[in-house]
């Protein structure tokens, strides 16, 4: 239940920007007055969080009247309105910022996220996000990602199995720690294992790994990784992963690639907000 | 009182990635196993939120035993220790990635803000935040700022009184506007005026404002504006300003500078965590 | 975001009165009995809280129709009728109390601001409340303050400065204490400074306090004070203030008099509910 | 489980006050300055809320050290110390503010109530709150008429049985509303009947009430109905009972007597915060 | 304030449920694909909790047609449709498994209260619950046993007296623990005493309870107890109280029994949803 | 991050057991009695939820001072000590009921877990819980089954792929769902199909399914579907699965068993706590 979730979220950034209320509008705007605001791409972007920017005008004032001309995953282009909003100018006013927050951050991500995508397009290859999102954001940046095209990793700890460098130390070797997750892990999962070196690879595939995680692996590297999988496993491509690089990542065949900087180094995109006051 | 607010935070990331459990780390790692983390710069950057790290294994953990070799503020270089840990491994492991997510994120913001002012040393202005933070994060981002050697400007539509072109627009004039604060606004608080033209600054101070923003003005129209005021209002620098044209900007005189990227914009910084179980 | 904080302490006052269910009424109400009602003014009194009356009422059963007579800010006479509420018997009897607690006290407030702003009439001085309110209603108390024809002091720590006697004798001196603050704090805030000798305001002046607190004055020395500040700073008298005396203390000419009573000794008025059973 | 409820309270209150943080104290205390406080009396009073006060300072700083000298119940005279608190100077100035307010407002209440209780010593007779309370603060104003020396009438609508007139018109008669509460009410609550006139008093004894409220009857016939119950019934007396008549009220006879203004209508008492930073 | 309280309840066990979102549905079901469905009694059952099956229907999706055919307290045979929704498909999906938990569950707490109650027909008898609740359930399930004619003991420790054998120990005796409570407890409350043997039944009945329960007596001496009381005080029989044996029990001329199976033993009874997806 | 949630539901509990405080207690147990208690198995178990026992105990008052004699999976005999507490005697009277309320009920589904799982030893075959569990409770009740040597289904929705009919009907047959799960799901989840009959068995097969759940078959179709399967795909048995027939079921060959009365209608077990007021 999600929507819970970004309610609570949503009534908390409003709390922040509002606290105990609007001294410049309260002081200047008429009470009653109403006017008009359009929200508006100032460069091509990937639309994300449209809904989130609407229940935010209707968080502060649930009498807005709002009209979506995008929805997520759409593309816009400078100039292009995303949202029209009539109504009470003052809520309208309010609401503003806090909108456009969630709405250029969530872009961002989806806009980042489809540049990654194209750059891959053709290729049977999936980009994915990674467990660096802004906390409490998860849910929504995870959701971002979809809306530019991308594919989602696990959501967090507990709905995937992915053993890492310290659970293989822990367990004392790839094989036990395979062995020790087949054995307690919810039926209805794979097995993903890390895995940095060729050895490595084929002790997983050997314990049984369904999934593995080439780790920083070099382009060359990577191509003999597939070679030995053979489609035996999923492979997926993780570390150093950039606009750069990804077209010749894709291209050594692997069938995922994971990419942190699409939650946690995108730059929020730009969107504005013209509000016309009637009279 | 933050405190709580990032405690409700920080429990809400943990729970968006724990969820249910860690399960690989329940099946590959003993209960009762101990281990020893070091969290590591991996590029140069100016930590902020290295508390809230802590906080965040407390969070998991109450009797992990932790170290903070750096403070807020701190400049660290790559391959420095930001922080120890030591205790249960399993409770280090679930929350190493949350703790990590603040961190970077955070110091993103503090290293980006170092930039920009140390850009404009030797210049008598500040350089200042906006409300185009991530929400949910305003105090904790403005907190990174400052940690960088920015300073904030007003937290939200409560302690600040900021005339923008709506508010004018509905007032009637910058006067009629600036009059209707003053007869209502808290006692305490100063009147800030956004601006675009000299006719419109000359009207804001004429009306009594105390700061004046100006909005998206070219250097020169900065240098003249500096020149009418000559100390008799504070003006602030907003719209545009980049790492490349904020030392222009300092040297127009004005008082204070706006960078709205700051916090919307800044990447993660490279930070990891190195973890070695105990045998 | 002040409505969502009145919202949860609405639900909570319920949830201490109503707990399990009305027993009373649910023995003795017929289920799909209706009813009417009209909250009365016992005795002359400005109204507050009247909206918040009504949604008392709707919190309980939404579908109650309910007409307000009355705004914030009203003047009521013994007899007077406030509110009018029709429908679901027993779920209004289930409100009444807790709707009638709020605005009884909430127009207490407003009725003794309202005593003291009428006491100063004429004169060009504003009346302020304090700091003292009762814990969780700061929003509200200030709130029906306004509704008196009263004005605001801060509403908290965070948006306003206001240096005391603590905090001069940690930095040192008045004139340290404004130097220190000056540095850091936010631009858009003026600085008050609390003093009680003509030596202190004097001092204060000199730093460049932007108002100053007269701290427990006698009338000869406040309007001493007022003929030494001549409108260079702003004047604000506090302490001992009452009814009796407020119309001396404006007379000083100091510009701001600030009555803690008016929040923490204000008594409820007398305000009552009829309710008539329909058949 | 008033104790999570009253801790969510005091946070609600901190927030409120500090927000962001305390500016003039962040900009004037040195980081890691200490001193020592002192809450005192400055009238005669009861002490209620102590306890809640440390938890206010403990909830800023749980480090501060803080030694109570009385307890809830206690009687004090002006100049007596209440609590002694040392450490952090800025976390005690943060908390200091608030303290007071739920002090202040709680030993007035007990003040109010021991002065009731006083007026009636030597007669065997109850002084009683009622649902007149703060809203959110049912538990704690009540726990604050005990300090007094007073009793509580029932918390809510849910742990005791008042049938009133709105009550009886539903049912259709005093005789048919006992009845109806007999078939359904937890056999664990006596019942209560409000009334207005002698029959009503004895139509209500002959329907087996357990306790009779007699509601704003004068002294006559306050007298007479006890004469009428002479033992059979438990009598409270209600409406307009004041400092000055209680007494005569009590006199009457009855077991018990409410008072609204206990809680509705207690003014703060006086009582101030010394503290001395140290060099 | 219960209506709150499970609004909170159930989006709790949505979230639990349905956490990041339903995988299999959002895959295979069409966006803006509609359904009809009817939860189906299968086997004979007493209703309690449908208006909160309801309510989970609508807290995912607060657009679904949703008729109820039935009320808490109905009685349905193997076959009988108790609730009838239509509308969106996928959302009906995810509401599905946890409505049908709240009502399997509540429902067979009704069921077998009701089983216990058709047992003792023709007795004037009430059979009660306990303080043997599935913790966070004490208001559903307490409705739930009145929806299968059951009474409800106190709610909690906070709206009825029972004197146990620790609070005796601790008194002394129970007559001092009768005469304490007598000194302190509100006036609304009657007093219940808890006894084993006869002897310590006459002192109850001499120190002045109200009620008593027979705590784990054989029949023998509880119809010995009815004789000794002869309607002086109200008899509770508790504990060992089964199907089997709960007419004896009443035959005694007990005026309560207890039974805490009820609330802490019920088995969930067969209830389904059949779904039908519209082409 | 269970704890906070777990935390949650305990104080919960608590708010609705003690409310504005135990009257009885109060009123008989001198303030600072002290005591000793023991919580003890009244019939042989299996314990779950022993240390959310004590987690009650220490919500209440986290100074009594508390031994587990036993952890969850613990076998207990009649008569067994579980745990001891020692301590302020009030708090122990206050927390007694609720921590009871937790650990019969977890221990009870454990108790029952332990039963099915013993009735199956020797085979290789998990027992498995389903999603009817209580609302709120998905996380505990899915631990006492652990503690009862069960394992654990998907915990939710977002967690696992079940295709069921309503699926396939949305779909429009076995091979498009699997298809569109395959297109979309998170690739570290496994896909199961629900199928009623040989015919779908063979198509899920087919389609490319890793785990078939055999919904409601009898025995001979059982076991002829694990002779199709031949280990190339995983087998659940669902429905109708009861301690008597568990042992058939298992020796079809089947690799997994749900059974849903483990956590929908286990009834509570025995246990009580025996205090002793010290002197």
């Amino acid at each position: 239940m999600q929507s819970a979730e970004t309610e609570t979220l949503i009534r908390r950034a409003l709390a922040e920007d509002i606290g105990s209320g609007d001294i410049t509008t309260s002081c200047t705007v008429e009470p009653g007055a109403t006017g008009k605001g359009r929200i508006v791409a100032k460069e091509p972007l990937v639309v994300a969080g449209i809904a989130i920017a609407r229940q935010v005008f209707w968080a502060v004032d649930s009498n807005l009247d709002i009209v979506l001309l995008v929805q997520d995953g759409s593309r816009s282009m400078d100039g292009d309105t995303l949202l029209k909003v009539s109504g009470d100018l003052a809520t309208m006013l309010m609401a503003e910022r806090t909108a456009l927050n969630f709405l250029q951050r969530l872009s961002g991500v989806a806009t980042l996220t489809r540049a990654f995508v194209d750059r891959v397009a053709g290729a049977s290859v999936r980009i994915l996000d990674t467990r660096k999102t802004t906390p409490g954001y998860r849910f929504l940046e995870k959701a971002a990602v979809r809306a530019g095209g991308g594919y989602n990793h696990r959501f967090g700890l507990y709905d995937g199995v992915l053993i890492k460098d310290n659970h293989i130390a822990s367990a004392g070797s790839i094989r036990r720690a395979v062995e020790a997750v087949k054995a307690s892990k919810p039926h209805d999962l794979r097995i993903e294992v890390e895995v940095e070196t060729m050895d490595q690879l084929a002790e997983a595939m050997e314990a049984g790994a369904d999934v593995i995680m080439l780790d920083n692996m070099d382009l060359a590297t990577m191509k003999e990784a597939v070679h030995q999988a053979s489609g035996r496993v999923v492979l997926e491509a993780s570390g150093g992963v950039t606009l750069d690089n990804v077209g010749e990542v894709a291209a050594t065949g692997v069938d995922l690639i994971s990419v942190g900087a699409l939650t946690h180094s995108a730059r929020a995109v730009d969107i504005s907000m013209e509000i016309e006051p009637a009279f």
